[in-house]
């Protein structure tokens, strides 16, 4: 057995619909050294036959995939993630390609920091709640001519890119200061916080723009790449508006 | 229908058993700007059904496979060929990595030649009778505890690398959408708007950490990007929070 290595990215498929997928996924993944799969509500349940077959060994080498009903579950622990699309979207976060996630991805593992990669449902691609949970979006240059790529191969990029990376030269850590980015599940339990709040004071006036407004402002806060200490501030800051009683720091 | 770029690789498969492999290797090839595929002897003949389904209409869009009885005429109107391995073999050829041959076939590329990529039949690899053929060997730094790696995925990479070096550069990180980041004295607008309200509800009780908060949320929001539209949502959010009249949007 394979065990975890410290701080190697983790893969997250969200509604992935074909087992082969699946387990083509865990075997590039282990080709190049990845071994931390997460799926969210796979189509046909786990575990699944066909994804032992196109694992080649893989699924039973690696740590177990974990399985997670909802994508904010599955990224709680991560401090980072980059949402994987072949389509342009109206979102406003920066834009890589696979060596330049890379990069980043290796300068945050040396800063202590949790990455992930995520990838969507392989006919739809992630939904825009998936991306805009994201920090970040990852794509790949295929061809404008033919530019679907199978979802197996784009994890095998990220994996192989990784693995190059890793092996080629050291990464300085990248300079937050003395703060670590929070983590993934915290942001969320912000933005639940702040939501309610909204709801409370009948923010949301329109139904049907509130699943976008609520994507809005998860944007902001996403891309903002915030410190454990700047959620601190912000929930203070939240309790002061609210006019709570405001919690010493 | 796409039409073979000069010059661009040929990839032969030579043996190959399954048509899902050679489906997806043309889908891969595609993705990435190749077109050139040939190839050996396929074990369940050609054209193949499932190799159809898995290419996902690239076999379709690019020029028609040539398919070969036998290594010798597949490659005969190419001048370098490199055998791909996963395996140490007993010959004295030099050995490069995906992006290494990369560079290879670039300059020889560059000087008129025309170049191939040679895998082997998907259980067994190449015979060494192939790899007598070639003037170099390709391997993949795939990791010694889980090396072997699929036909197609290892397809990719050679597509992959190829695409990446003929368009050289990497493309910095970029914004996306129709939006447009907000004038920074708007942000600022909004900065003093929030920091007035903390004030009011007594936020700051330290007058001698306040300068520090501030200049703590106000990195919070800068560093966000933030764009107008999203200025807009989070005076909103201010106002609602504070109990005001909501304004319309």
């Amino acid at each position: 057995m394979i065990t975890n290595a410290n701080n190697t990215p983790a893969i997250i498929l969200t509604n992935p619909q074909m087992g082969e997928n699946i387990g083509a996924s865990a075997r590039a993944m282990l080709n190049f050294g990845l071994t931390d799969l997460r799926i969210v509500n796979p189509r046909d349940g786990w575990p699944n036959e066909r994804a032992d077959a196109t694992s080649s060994g893989a699924l039973e080498q690696m740590p177990p995939v974990q399985v997670y009903n909802t994508l904010n579950e599955a990224i709680a622990d991560l401090q980072y993630c980059f949402a994987t699309t072949s389509r342009q979207r109206d979102m406003v976060k920066p834009v890589y390609e696979p060596d330049g996630a890379m990069k980043e991805t290796h300068q945050r593992v040396n800063n202590g920091q949790k990455i992930g990669f995520v990838f969507g449902a392989e006919r739809t691609g992630l939904t825009n709640e998936g991306l805009s949970l994201c920090q970040a979006i990852l794509t790949f240059p295929t061809s404008p001519e033919f530019f679907s790529i199978n979802l197996a191969q784009s994890v095998l990029l990220i994996a192989y890119e990784w693995n190059k990376l890793i092996h080629n030269e050291t990464a300085p850590a990248l300079e937050i200061g003395d703060s670590f980015p929070a983590d993934m599940g915290d942001v969320d339990g912000f933005l639940k916080r702040l939501m309610g709040d909204l709801d409370e004071r009948r923010f949301f006036r329109d139904e049907n723009l509130k699943p976008t407004t609520i994507r809005n402002i998860q944007n902001i806060f996403t891309r903002a790449d915030i410190t454990d200490q700047e959620l601190r501030t912000l929930h203070g800051v939240l309790s002061a508006l609210r006019g709570n009683k405001v919690q010493s720091k």
